[in-house]
């Protein structure tokens, strides 16, 4: 149950008592359907936690609900709805749990259902969190830009592919990336996370499997397994993708496709180098085995330019590449693109047609005006100076804090340090201990199964003194850990 | 190959000549790739038309790049690219066709497209399209809103099940239609279409089946197909749904839902009676069948409010309610919502997060506004006063030329007339001519296989100057028609 089902009104100086209020609303949440018979209530535990009253005074209300025979608890120790007909004679509800859990796309995992809770409660700290924080944002541009909407429709709805002007804009903003490409050959998507699930279910036959970094971008790896396609993992080091290892893989399972981030990987930091991009390229053009270059990070470098994207060197149209403003501009703005063939962008754009009729027009104008005013430019110079001092600073703090007992790399773009822990900490264990203190870590085993040792922080959300702070007490809540 | 594909940049004054400059840009996007071996190319005389140049310029740029080897006329007639090595040595390229044909989702249909493209036309009447018109849009209130963007955060991810106030809004604005619910039962989606896409990959076994009317809501029907989920239709007369037949598809094909549009159905206008109304919940409780009410068109009732919502009478959480702000406000904007049982829509939540990561963040803050500061109350008032006169206006032309030869409903809201033409017209045919005289009409058989002699208008979108002459001319090609 999420937190948001509890943001219930007690009014404490009412004439009821708190008991019958919550009482009373259970009754309604259960009475008109919100509720449905199988339902399962939240622990008296976290009622009482997040209505801040009591934990007897939830309980005196539950009593008084199971008196009714309208719930009852179950030998798991769980409270269930069982009967919600004290207003109506005799009738049927609907199952809906088996409903929900026959639907085709599965579900998150548990985990990182957990931490998307966690994100939204307001006191916590998030070390791990991969988006610009608050004050990274362009808020003052972007009403700027909203303030001075000019007459230009962006009411109805867009064209199968996006908006064009905006394609037209991505055209330049991407050829100085090295990247040729025309209007035709772009899709304008909610969010390069929107990308992965329309050519999961747009170009893979089932049954079908795709390779992708270990670890890799966990979002992107879920849309795959959730829409029932099989996902192999191939290993890394320092330059990017294990290219024996990849052969291997290749040859073993003959995935549809390979998902990469070359450039500022998530969660590593790691830059393909050169090299590897050659031998990557040469291997997909002699296997005909299409790419995912998912370049998301590309204009956060803080050091130096990292070499272009494989796209530009794609000249037989092997390579599907991402991008978005997400980083860089609004997560919330939901403003990605993807660049390919047009008989595959055809495909996808039929699909989102299908199921979304396009992304928000709205969205679409502002992203228009960003780049073509050349807000894209000036942002990005300033976020550059901001996301090098909150790296330094936590690196700082890392070779402080955890000089003696972790390791990590030194991020020369994008959001991310890997922090490989002593192999005597349970990251499960500590995730816990430091979500009770309201410190929020991302652990490693989300990424890669196999990343048993390792969390993600990220310098661009969290306020650097918290950080530093969160740091601080991480230290010694590993410190907790290893003496067990 | 879609119209967009050819806006390309040809100068009439340089000094290459047309043809040239033609092989150039086919050139260009064979060897980045963009259009890789396989790709079929338009037709000459499509290519001719839309580059606004003579057939035969176009034959001498294609006789060039088939000199070269790089395309090849086939069998059929078109004529692909079957090469594009000529700037490095053998490559394999990918098979995309293979791709784009294997993947799960199924392509929309040939006349959706086919009217999807029309559509994009500037110079086009569009005398069925299922949106408010430019002039109808309130683009002033939105400028208006825009400009006066507060510090509300607008820019960052939002919570799983969207921004909590626009939630607290919808939980206001539909209980004046006589529905209670709290926050935590809503999901705000891209438009009520996504609702029903996450309905399919979420909720549906496969393989399964639903029921809708037939006609209905294309969009509707094809999300579930491509989904791989089977449709029945069920029947309907001037009350809604044939309740007899319905209960003959539910004993046959035991359906996992239906989905219906009981208020002003799209195509027919339909109205579903008080009567009626009261048998499908009945029926749905006794036999545990869960129902998709589509309510989009609620708000624009035209001379009297419709019976309230079938959701205000649903006691057991049996109905999924889907709502929009599209037909009222801005169908670019996508923002609309899903009111279910809280584990629905916590299952629809999160496939939603991990499909696309949420609707934009700033629709959603321009449609809080819309809903809290009482815009959408003013702009409905004046909304349906033009609608009303709209309506009126296509009545009376169709009493005038189709009054012998057509029959249709009187629409008390919403934006349909479903017109029925003489069974000796071939609507295809007509649809043809029409398109030649750029006249778009939306024929029936979209709707429903069986309803081979409708058509489907709308007075929201076309100019109604436009809108008449078209029925006029219309009439004309019927006539055309009937005497071959
Ligand atoms: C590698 C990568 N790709 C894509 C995304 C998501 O981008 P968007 O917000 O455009 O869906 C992320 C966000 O964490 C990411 O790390
Ligand atoms: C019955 C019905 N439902 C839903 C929609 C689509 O609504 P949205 O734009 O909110 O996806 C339409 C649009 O034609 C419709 O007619």
């Amino acid at each position: 149950m999420s937190k948001s089902k509890l943001r219930w009104l007690l009014e404490r100086d009412q004439t009821l008592p708190l008991y019958r209020q919550i009482e009373q609303q259970l009754r309604q949440r259960i009475s008109n359907g919100e509720w449905p018979v199988g339902t399962r209530l939240p622990s008296q535990r976290k009622l009482a936690e997040q209505l801040g009253v009591n934990r007897s005074t939830v309980t005196q209300a539950i009593d008084e609900l199971a008196s009714w025979g309208i719930i009852a608890g179950n030998k798991g120790g769980g409270t269930r709805v069982v009967n919600n007909t004290w207003n109506r004679l005799a009738a049927n509800t609907i199952n809906w749990d088996r409903y929900v859990e026959s639907g085709a796309h599965q579900p998150n995992l548990p985990a990182i259902r957990q931490i998307n809770e966690a994100e939204y409660r307001a006191d916590i700290i998030r070390t791990g969190t991969g988006e610009p924080g608050p004050e990274l944002l362009p808020t003052a541009r972007i009403r700027h830009i909203l303030a001075d909407a000019s007459d230009e429709p962006f009411l109805g709805y867009e064209e199968p592919k996006g908006n064009l002007r905006l394609r037209q804009q991505i055209v330049h903003y991407v050829a100085k990336q090295g990247i040729q490409c025309s209007p035709e050959s772009i899709l304008i998507v909610s969010g390069a996370l929107q990308a992965l699930q329309l050519i999961a279910i747009g170009l893979l036959q089932r049954p079908s499997s795709i390779v992708a970094e270990a670890p890799s971008y966990i979002q992107s790896v879920r849309v795959f397994q959730s829409a029932g396609i099989g996902v192999h993992r191939v290993a890394m080091d320092a330059q990017g993708i294990k290219m024996s290892h990849l052969r291997q893989q290749l040859t073993e399972h003959q995935p549809g496709l390979l998902y990469t981030i070359p450039t500022f990987h998530n969660p590593t930091g790691t830059i393909m180098s050169n090299e590897r991009r050659a031998e990557l390229l040469e291997l997909s053009s002699s296997l005909s085995l299409p790419l995912i270059e998912d370049d998301v990070y590309r204009e956060l470098w803080l050091d130096e330019e990292p070499p272009p994207p494989l796209k530009s060197q794609d000249r037989h149209g092997n390579i599907l590449y991402l991008g978005s403003l997400s980083k860089m501009m609004s997560p919330g703005i939901r403003v990605g693109w993807i660049i390919a063939p047009v008989p595959v962008i055809d495909r996808l754009a039929d699909i989102k047609m299908q199921t979304d009729y396009g992304s928000s027009g709205l969205s679409q104008y502002v992203a228009t005006r960003w780049l073509a005013d050349g807000h894209q430019a000036q942002h990005q110079a300033w976020l550059r100076e901001q996301l090098q001092a909150r790296r330094d600073r936590l690196l700082a703090a890392l070779e402080y804090h955890f000089g003696d007992i972790g390791a990590w790399n030194v991020p020369a773009g994008g959001f991310y340090i890997w922090l490989r822990l002593p192999v005597t900490v349970h990251v499960h264990r500590l995730f816990k201990l430091a979500l009770r203190e309201r410190i929020l870590i991302h652990p490693g085993y989300m990424y890669d199964r196999a990343a048993a040792h390792h969390i993600r922080l990220s310098y661009s959300y969290a306020e650097m003194g918290q950080l530093e702070h969160s740091i601080q007490r991480l230290r010694q809540l590993v410190k907790q850990c290893m003496d067990v």
